[in-house]
């Protein structure tokens, strides 16, 4: 099954975070599970915070490339077409804000999950949260803004 | 000059975004300036976003480290104390909020600029200023948290 990122035009597939195209960065791959997306993500032991736990800037760096998938889907799905049709979606973010609920293990994989909160325009505002064996220990939402031309121009 | 992060005790200095004994981190430094707080970071050519941007997470790292740094750094100056002495402070994320202004070009030295907002009991709010070649082109808010025991037991 293909990721959301797996369709991102070539130009735009670089993000540290989420581009297939960056052999460096975290590649992340999510997908549809119903109405919510799902990203499961394995951290590396250099992913520390305090020893034992994840670093936080990690959770946040997820939960955004998350959110910014899960508005260019929800785009499509919106208007009833195949994430590998024409015009591309592709989104960046204009804030973000990530709440650490408690300490987030190093060691399991962590599963993001997001929900679409409101589509306006080439707005896409986005939830998620973040879990470790099954406990909630991050929160965050994206207001995500479709590309502009210039970034590419 | 040491930098705050200098001064973080060996058992909480592992941080991938600000500790010193990470050799695979950002190992950021951070300075008073008057009674700002000043960061430098020169981003690597894989923190891209789109080609040409830099990553909006590593931002949002190098936000969240610069200000549990300057949270750090305020409670010493609160207390009339040197860094170097003890009991230690460390401060953990309780929140985290950046805001996207504009496009943050990959290649020129990033400066991060912060300030103390809230001293209160454990919890020291800092807003914090990202640029690039003097353009403000992030701007953020860490509500950070005097690291609980428990992370260390």
């Amino acid at each position: 099954m293909q990721a959301f990122q797996d369709f991102y035009p070539e130009n735009v597939a670089h993000c540290y975070g989420c581009g297939r195209l960056n052999a460096d960065g975290h590649q992340i791959k999510t997908f549809w599970d119903g109405d919510e997306t799902v990203t499961r993500f394995q951290p590396k032991p250099e992913h520390t915070a305090i020893p034992g736990f994840v670093y936080g800037g990690l959770l946040a760096s997820l939960i955004d490339c998350h959110c910014t998938g899960t508005a260019a889907a929800a785009m499509y799905r919106a208007e009833n077409r195949a994430m590998d049709s024409l015009p591309a979606f592709r989104f960046v973010t204009g804030s973000l804000q990530v709440s650490y609920l408690k300490p987030t293990p190093l060691g399991p994989q962590l599963e993001i999950r997001g929900r679409v909160k409101e589509i306006k325009g080439r707005k896409v505002v986005v939830e998620a949260t973040l879990y470790a064996e099954g406990v909630a220990t991050a929160r965050g939402e994206v207001v995500a803004l479709q590309m502009p031309d210039s970034f590419t121009a």
